[in-house]
Order: structure tokens, then sequence, then C-alpha cells
């Protein structure tokens, strides 16, 4: 993973030529004066963790899993957030942990809890790294870090087995920190798939997906991480939390919803039993066009609420459709309406396949769409799409170095709220920003609703933090007035930790202050993550 | 409702007389040669709520919402649990509260909350009354009881609105007193349905189908009653909460489901948003039969991991078939392996009724159960299934006057454990009853697991009371060591409260006691219920 941006620096994309020149003529993009830091370059506080602390760490990992080096303090800084990448580009590593430490069991993990408790230290668990809110970086508010004798990323990488599998109750048990590619490569060997793809699937860990309440691409066919999740042990400095003896239960409030969320704030997942499914023989993608945004949410509608409900369900709005569509030379022409993505994974030849399979599914779901003003468009948009799914966080990295800022912001709501909410983020981000480019799409439906998700680009003025803080700011207070919720996707981590509380109102956010006590009484997990202090 | 049983008292249902003779044959049924009690002979305490805290409680909903009456006292006594049933017909009125208050609105609600709190009044929320695990008894143990001034029991019956229809977005707004099938009815003028029905149906309240996390029998089709809420508002001693923005959100744990199964301990619920259907145009039950539980078992497992999932699934074991199909004067004989019921609700006129409708997944799911061994019987077994569905609670009494007591214990599991915790339910029995009848069927299924749910009858032994405890203290330690949740339909409330702190450990415990201590300081929430004091 690049230290200061995504993934495999290999694989970094260009802007073609022309779309740099619509940057810099219709939003004005000027390349930055000063050239981005080197991982050497950035400034670190001396680590403060005392040696009697270190010594106890090591002492229970073994020494060298402790590590208080410059690069792995630099890789455990912070997310992939845009003020994460900022603050990195800057050479700005006030969010360093004082050491990287790298438990290699559930007990090494509770007895770490444990030393950590005892000398106030502030533990962040750190899976993929891959978090867009900010949720890894604990040092940087001051009243955060206050009263804390330093700050440990807790490295869960070396908990990275496929611990189980139950192929007659579909049950895989891993570790938490196996990321998402291998954890798929596991479950393949036995013909089985987890069917979780956000877009930070080729560096995210299944704990950081439960921590985060993740959501992903096929969510439609697969489900919520949320929905996988049928058991999981949460080390916390109170103790160890098993749930998870039957898929449901009555048999009081549900605390696996409650741990699935808590970003680190209760405890650390140290092991996740989830629900699997057959890995896909056949997988289909394809693109239908409709006229407006309104008629392909109508469409996406009838599928969420009466079926037949594709495996994966999109539809990008009138700006992202022409952006996404056009070729570079052609952007701003024509009209392209709006694409909808439907894909069907699963197979045609199980008993019953004549309504599960893929080719029934896609036959049924096709005469929705078309019957709701949809326009077949065939495979080819369909595997662009499947082609460049994980590919959009590499694109972030070139824009920001061409000195444009951009930016994901996604919400959910019910079905009839979602045009107030679709206009209120638009507006908001006008009002921020001047001109941007705002694309918007559905990404995840449910009867009785959807999520929005949001893609805004615009040229860096003055010190693009600040000017990122302030869109947020405007967008997060938006969408908490239009009903929505703060976050469908990417969690709540810091960036969205006060609209949260204003979500769940004051009672809300006592009850996970109560909670948050009652697992971390020292308060060292995660701090200021998830619980206003 | 029969205030000392279940229901229409006309329709009250009569023993065959070869089913009185098998009874008295093979159980050694023998009827009780003390007469069950009247209501007016019910024996109650004075009522000890000083006339102070009666004058406010009047105040808040009008004095003639306040009542102190013996049959208002003796009807809000308890629940139908058997324990509740026994000692209202031995005539014993110790459940009772001091008084029975009816809110007309939230704000009375709040306001009676507060009133309670400030005097130390417990508060027991009381929806349709049928809470079969002792959810509404408050008084009866000393140490729940003590330190209180009173109890009153929070009759909800007149929040019995529906507040608002989203036709859009599919969501129905009720108040939480709402009967069931009043609640249908409502609906039933929009063309919509809320699916659940389980055998309290025809009693039972939406509140109290939230509080206590209910099932229905065609959950396979329109999911648990914990999946149809997408918000609810839940009055608590410390202040209102409001959740639930959109069907699914990544901002933090989802508060909703902590509310879901909190049975009145935090608070009262005053209204619930639910995910509604479109009301079935078809609907088509039918019967299979397989050679035994667990090839029936391996075919339900089946559907419910590949589909297509019928809208009701249930499996009964050799027993219950054997006891279902016979004539009254057939029991014991032939071979009736075991019954499958398959029901299908919808349409298929709808666009993509191919994959969707009633007839197609019919058709798919038929070939998946005869692929597997089942042996179609026709739609009599399943119309013979629907027309008696929710008439068991009449048939406990009548055994119940008989002399024999029936009882129904129920719990869910992994695919992989559920032989074993078959077993042990049934051994449990065996060992605390002598020589029951053990019937069971699975009703409720998922990918990775099913509820098992049992009926045991049994001759009263000496106090039937303590013979009744003695196998519920049984199962519940069974199942707590077979790995099994301590229930799947039924809840928590104070017959299973120690079982489930078992379930889900002294820290999950520690977890609710903190949320309660938070949301009721004072502690008068349906004080023993949940949550272990």
């Amino acid at each position: 993973m690049l230290w200061s941006g995504w993934g495999d620096p290999a694989k970094a994309r260009e802007l073609p030529e022309p779309v740099r020149k619509l940057l810099h003529d219709l939003l004005g993009v000027r390349a930055p004066d000063v050239p981005a830091a080197t991982l050497e370059s950035v400034r670190l506080a001396p680590p403060r963790l005392p040696a009697a602390v270190l010594a106890a760490l090591g002492g229970v990992t073994g020494p060298v899993h402790v590590s208080t080096g410059h690069e792995d303090r630099v890789r455990h800084a912070g997310g992939k957030s845009t003020p994460d990448l900022l603050r990195m580009r800057a050479g700005d590593g006030a969010g360093a942990p004082d050491a990287v430490v790298s438990p290699g069991s559930h007990d090494e993990v509770a007895e770490v809890l444990r030393v950590c408790a005892e000398a106030l230290v502030a533990v962040v668990p750190f899976g993929g790294g891959t978090s867009v809110v900010g949720a890894l970086t604990p040092a940087l508010t001051p009243e955060a870090g206050a009263g804390f004798a330093g700050v440990i990323a807790l490295d869960l990488g070396r908990l990275n087995r496929l611990l189980d599998v139950d192929a007659e109750s579909m049950i895989a048990t891993f570790e938490p920190g196996v990321r998402a590619p291998e954890a798929e490569r596991m479950l393949g060997e036995h013909g089985l798939t987890i069917g979780h793809f956000p877009q930070s699937f080729e560096y995210a860990t299944l704990g950081g997906f439960a921590a985060a309440r993740s959501s992903g691409q096929a969510s439609a066919g697969y489900g919520r991480f949320d929905d996988m999740v049928v058991g999981l042990t949460l080390a916390t400095p109170a103790g160890t939390l098993e749930l998870g003896r039957a898929p449901k239960s009555a048999a009081g409030p549900d605390l696996r919803q409650l741990v699935l969320g808590s970003e680190g704030a209760f405890g650390v997942i140290t092991a996740l039993r989830l629900r699997v499914r057959r890995a896909p023989a056949v997988k289909v993608y394809e693109g239908w066009r409709f006229a407006s945004f309104a008629e392909g949410g109508a469409a996406l509608r009838a599928l969420a609420q009466h079926g037949p409900l594709p495996t994966v369900l999109r539809l990008s709005d009138e700006t992202e459709t022409m952006i996404g569509l056009a070729r570079p030379d052609a952007i701003g022409g024509g009209d392209s309406g709006c694409l909808v993505i439907a894909g069907y994974e699963g197979t045609d030849e199980a008993p019953g396949a004549e309504v599960t399979g893929v080719s029934a599914r896609r036959r049924a779901a096709g005469q929705v769409l078309a019957g709701l003003g949809g326009t077949p468009l065939g495979a080819e948009p369909g595997e662009a799409w499947a082609h460049g799914r994980f590919s959009a966080p590499y694109l972030r990295d070139t824009l920001l170095a061409e000195g444009a800022t951009v930016e994901t912001l996604e919400t959910a709501g019910f079905w009839a709220g979602l045009p107030r909410l679709y206009d209120a983020v638009r507006l908001a981000l006008l009002g921020a920003l001047g001109s941007p480019l705002v694309m918007c799409h559905i990404s995840h439906v449910y009867e009785s609703g959807a999520s929005l998700y949001f893609t805004v680009v615009t040229a860096q003025k003055g010190d693009p933090l600040e000017q990122w803080e302030r869109a947020k700011e405007a967008v997060s207070a938006a969408i908490v007035a239009a009903g929505g919720t703060i976050s469908h996707h990417h969690g709540v981590g810091r960036d969205h930790r006060d609209a949260y509380a204003r979500e769940i109102g004051p009672l809300g956010a006592e009850i996970l202050r109560a909670v948050k006590e009652r697992l971390d009484p020292a308060g060292i997990m995660n701090p200021g993550a998830l619980v206003t202090p």
C-alpha cells in the first residue's frame, strides 16, 4: 500500500491530457507549487511511550512485534481519507502512533489491552488502514490525546487465519486481520465466497468491515457485512465478549449489532463467524439507460420492493453518467441519460434455478426495468464497471497531485426522502465550494430506501484541508437536517462523530458512552472515534 | 381475552374422547380435584400505591384511565405462560399490579414514567398480555419488589392508531398498542400487509412484537419482526430516543437492535415504523412428506441456503407428524414420516412474476423438495395447518383443565449443531418429566441455521408449578450447554433471564445493565425482566 495514497504505486493512473485540460479550464484546477513529501521527510513527534511500557508490550507479543520505527509509525499515522492524504502529502505525521504493536492471537490482544489500560496508553485497532472517516488518527485532537501516556496502533495483520469452515451451516470463521482478497482466495478453495466487495476490497480486512459496518458493491445479492456476521469475539479492556449462538434469536437485544460499527471504541474484534455462499459459477453485468435519475430510481425501487433483485444494482445520476460514459474528449456533450448497472451472480445449474438462476433472474429483472422505461445497453457498460470497480481511489491520488480535491460523501434514507436528501447535499457542496463537479449514484437498495453516494471534484483553493473541512461540515449538516444517516458505507470515525451524535440524539449518544465506559473504563480504545468524549 | 387462559371463551376446544382416553392411559393424566378459581375469587394484595401517586397519574392520563379495580388488576397480573395460567387457575394474584394506567399518547407515557421514577413505582408495559416467558409479572420475586412504592401495569391499548402510510417507501407508522389483526385490517385498506403471524397473532400488539423480538410463522417470506422495524420511538425515564433514518446505515452500532428485544426494561416503545409489503393476492399452502426429521431438515436447509424460499416453511418431527396427522382413534399407528408445510404468498401477475410469483416459486421449490426425497401430499395438509395455525393456545387451556400440562419450548442454532440441540432438549425433558410426550418442529429457517420448537405434554404430578419449574430449568440448562439460544420466538422475560445471562456471558450482561442504568436510573422499568438485577 502506498504510504501517502492508495494501493500499488505500479497501478497509479495517469490523467488523460483532455481531462487535465478540462479540469484546468472548467474547474480552474492548478498544480500545487509545493511537491509532496517523501516518507522519510514526514515530521513525527518523538515517540513518548515509557520504556517499561514498550518492554511490557514486547513481553506480550515478542519484542520483534513492537516497532517505533519511522516507516512503521508513518504507515499507521492515519487511514485513507482525503484529510489523511493531504496531511501525508504535506509531511504532517502528527497523527502517528508512538509505536506499532502486532499481536498474534486473541490472548495477546487481550493482554495488550490490559497493559495499555494500566499504563493509560491509547489503542487504535488497525486492520487494512483504509478508513476514509478518520478512524485511525487518535493523536490529532488535543482533547483526545490529553492524559494518555502515548498511543499505539494495534496492527491486526498477524491475525490472518481462516479458523474454520462449517460447510453444513455455511459459516466460515476468520481472524480479523485477513484482507478481503486473501479471504476470498482461502474460501475459494472450498468453493465458497463471502461476497463482500466494497471499493476498498483490495486492501481492507474483515475485522475492519465489521468494525465499520461496511457495505459492498454486491450488497443487493449478498447483503451488507452486518448481515453476514453471525458471531464474533470482542476483546475489551473489561474482558471478552462472545456473541452469536444462532442466526437470529428472540433472546434480548442483538448485541452483535452493537459491536458491528463500534469502530474499535469498545474493543478489538478478534474472531468473526461469517455466513458464506457458494462461489458463483456465472457472473453477468450489464447496462441499462433511463431518461432521468428519478425514473431510474423508480425502477430500482420496484426491483428492491417487489423483486427480482440483481446481485449488483446501481444507478448513476445524469452528471456521473455523462462523465463516466463520455470519452475524455467528448465530456460535456450529448444526453447520456442515467446509467444503471445490473449484475447477476450465481448459477443456472442448481435445482430451482428456473427462478433462482442467473438467466431467469436477469430475464425477469430485465422485464421490470424495460417496463419502467429502461433501454438495455448490453454487456459493455457492465463489464466496464466491473473492470474498474476498485480503481477510483487511484484516480483520487492522481487528482490530488494535480491540485484537485476529489472526495466521496455518502448517506442513505427512505425512498420518499431521497430527492430532498439528494438536493440538500448538492446544494451544500455548491454553497461550500463554488462550482465543483458533483456526481451521484445509488448503489445499495432496500425495500424502504437506498443509499446516495456523491463524488465531488473541486480545484484546491487556499489550504485544501480547510477547504475540505468547510465542505464536509456543510454536507454533514445538510444530511442531518434532511433526515438522512451520516454514513451508509464509510462509518463514523472522527470525521462523522459529531453529526452522528446529532443523528442518534443525546440519549443515543449516552447509550454509546454507557457501553464504552463499561467495556473500556480507562477510555483507551480508539479515543475520539465514534463516541463523543 | 379469557382472564385465566387464552382467547375467546366461545372458541374453547373440547378434547375428543379418544384423546382424553389416550392421555389417561398413556401419560397417566388425571383431572385435578380442585376446581379452577373464578376471576372474582383471585386473591390480590391490597393496592399499595399512595393516593398522591394515583392522583398524579390520573393528572397525566385523566383519572378514568387509572384503575385499581379488581378485574383490571387480575387481567394485568401476568401473561399467558404456563406458570401464569397455573397461578391464575389457582386464584393466586400475587403478580397483579397495584394499578393499571392507560396513557393516550407518547407524551403521556413519558410523563407517567417521570411520575413513577420520582415516586419509585415500578412500570410494567403491557401490550397484548400474551407473554409466555413471564415478562409481565414484576411483583412475584421479593428482590424485584423490594424498595418500590408499588407497581403499575402500563396498558398501551389506547395507543392504537395507524399514524402514517408511506406507500412510496413502503413504511407504515403505528402506535404500539395496535393488535396485529387490527393492524392488518387497517393496512389492508391500503392493499398492504405486515406479514407477521406468530401464534399469538389474534391478541398480541405490534409494540409487544418489537419488545419481544418476535418471529412469525411466515418469517421465511416476510422476515422476523426485527427485520421489519426501520424506525422506532422509545420513551425512557431519561428521555426519548428516536431511531431509524434509513433502512441500513454504517453510522455506528444499530441502536434499533438494542431496543428490539428490550422487553420494557429500557423504556416504552411509543411508535414503530414498519417496512410493509403488498397484501398477497394468492396464498397456497401444501404438504410434503419426508422419511425422517434429518432428511426433511436437509431439504429445508437447501431451500434456506440456495432458494427458492417459500413464504412459510416448517417441518414436524416424527412424533409431531404422527400426533398431528393421525385421527384421534389412530394415534400411535403407522409410519407417517415427517410432514413439511410449504406456503407461498404473493401474486402471479406482477412484472417479474416468472421468478417472483407464487406459481414459479412453488414449482421450483417443489423440484428441490422432490429432489431431496420429498413426496408431495397436496393442499390438504397445508390448508389444515393454515386453518389451525392460531388455535393451539386454546388446546393448552383444555389440557390444563384435564390435568395435563402442555408447554412449548424453543431455541435456535446453526445447522451443524441442531441435532445435538434436538437431542439435548428431549433428553432434558425426559429426565425431568419421566415419560412426557415430546414433539418438535422447525418453523424458521436461515442460511446458517434454524429454530427448534418443542411441545411437551405431561401429566401433572404434585404441584404442577414446581413440576414445570424443574423441567424448565433442566431444558434451559440443556439449551445453554448445547450451544443454542435460549429463545428464538418467545423472548426472555423473567423465565429465561438467568439462562440468557449465561448465553451472553458476564460482559454481555454488564452491557445490558449499563444501558439500563443510563436509560432508567431508578430501575423502575419492568424490574427483573431481561436484566439480572
